[in-house]
């Protein structure tokens, strides 16, 4: 019985990895059509979007998007898109972030950053094309089966990148370094810098399939809004516990940037706590999906127990 | 007979400076209450916002899509929304226009520019926020009879603002630096960098209304680009005759940081000559409209012929 376990199990870890370098596959693929081609003009600016966009990053939104595309029963062709756009948003998000008057940083995932590779001017506006690039795939192809419903995706996913979410949360994080700030506050900040997009992200790719109850969308945006706090508390512990080679991006900025993290303000063993925690939260919320939700329960606990 | 002429054209120039005055002030009430509001939460951020949009610039964008409207009959309570979408894209890419890595101004619309007021990062994510604010609104409003028709309107608008619109022509802009280009190079740069979102506030504010012929639409897109062409043919005019407290932004900048220009490749009298012909051809696109065309007419006009 405990070795039948452990082989369903094992199985099933085998099978989440095949999965998720699945749907990393898919979306490279799909990244890679719908980015402009190298070869159009402007040039520079093009190559700049893609390698912002192509070859990297752990694609935790699209993997988000896709499993919770399976509780709605989701076309995959439809999953693709929004889970594109919502990773083109966080790849601009990136480099943006990235720029001297911001985080100030030379390497991500293990390359050099995009103004550095490429120039300032050059890095801001790939930033801004691919944001309007995002908006342009989630009106250019049908994603619901009402133009309705697609119209309120696009709804969500505009407020998950604005002032009220994503650039809000950039804003409030820069705001906060080198200042006391309580708990409520960073987590204030992180469900804004990075839970809205997160949350879109599961949201969106339910949105592809069969309307869902109000209860449902409900529990799947609870979850949304878990996991997306658990990923920065992982961060957090990582950025304090790991090393630049491992995580491909430079280590320690947080702490050297006197910004408060999870860590900073709770202590090493509590921040893990809190992550388990968060991460049995989210798993409650799956309780009534069944089956359908195997996904989307295997990868919050890849979220919470990854090492990069 | 000549008299009554005068008075007749003098009327019609009374007439669009209150029509003008009437738009820019509506534009004004409403982008007021589309913004998010100071005293809320991240505040530094949403006064940023504020800044680069309330309280200056001439509005021409909304007032094309107004005039526009008139074509189609559209409800001016849609207009004044894509008005304000269209206005708000513009209001961002001159922020990051302006930033020390792209043009490097200090002045704009007779201030200090947003990264001057505030901060490099926080107009970063000014910019940043209020594109993603433009596309809340243009799904957040019932902007179309249809919601197909909304979507095609998303279409046109993310395309506009994209690597193929505003964002690729500052990218060729910016590669222009220096260089000797030919006279169709720069065109193709105007086309994007002023024309796409110019085409498109044209267009937008005639969805709003009742559904017009692919030719109709064909026409209006033909003047839109004129008077795109026209206004950014204008621009470089007055760049090298004007002073800058007329214009509210430094002058001669272009000159100094040798960019080429209608002026500095066709030499002034010709470029002057280019403008009265875009004008021309711009009024020929709208002969079929009659009296509904009264105010694009006045537009153009407008346009060409202003001092700042």
């Amino acid at each position: 019985m405990a070795a039948n376990l452990k082989i369903f199990q094992a199985s099933q870890v085998t099978d989440f990895q095949d999965w998720s370098r699945d749907v990393a596959g898919n979306m490279e693929r799909t990244l890679e059509s719908l980015l402009p081609a190298s070869n159009t003009a402007p040039t520079r600016l093009h190559d700049a979007m893609r390698y912002a966009t192509l070859g990297g990053g752990k694609r935790v939104r699209p993997m988000l998007a896709f499993a919770a595309g399976l509780i709605s029963n989701a076309d995959p062709e439809r999953v693709r898109i929004v889970a594109s756009a919502v990773e083109i948003i966080h790849a601009y998000s990136l480099v943006h972030d990235d720029l001297p008057c911001m985080d100030d940083d030379v390497l991500r995932r293990g390359k050099p950053t995009c103004h550095v590779e490429f120039d300032e001017a050059t890095a801001l506006l790939a930033g801004d094309a691919l944001q309007a690039l995002a908006f342009e795939l989630i009106a250019n192809f049908k994603l619901a089966d009402s133009a309705e419903t697609q119209i309120k995706m696009q709804q969500l996913f505009a407020r998950a990148c604005g002032s009220g979410g994503m650039a809000g949360g950039q804003a409030i994080d820069l705001a906060n370094v080198g200042k006391q700030i309580t708990l409520p506050e960073l987590e204030f900040m992180h469900i804004l810098k990075t839970g809205a997009l997160i949350r879109a992200s599961v949201l969106l790719g339910a949105y592809c399939g069969t309307a869902l109850s109000e209860a449902d969308l409900a529990q799947l945006d609870r979850y949304g809004k878990r996991v997306g706090l658990a990923f920065q508390v992982v961060d957090d512990i990582l950025d304090c516990e790991s090393n630049t080679e491992k995580l491909g991006k430079t280590v320690g900025k947080d702490q050297d940037a006197n910004k408060p993290t999870y860590v900073s303000l709770m202590g090493l063993a509590p921040a893990k706590q809190f992550a388990t925690e968060l991460l049995q939260d989210a798993l409650d919320a799956l309780s009534g999906f069944g089956d359908r939700a195997e996904r989307l329960h295997q990868l919050a606990e890849f979220i919470v127990r990854r090492q990069h």
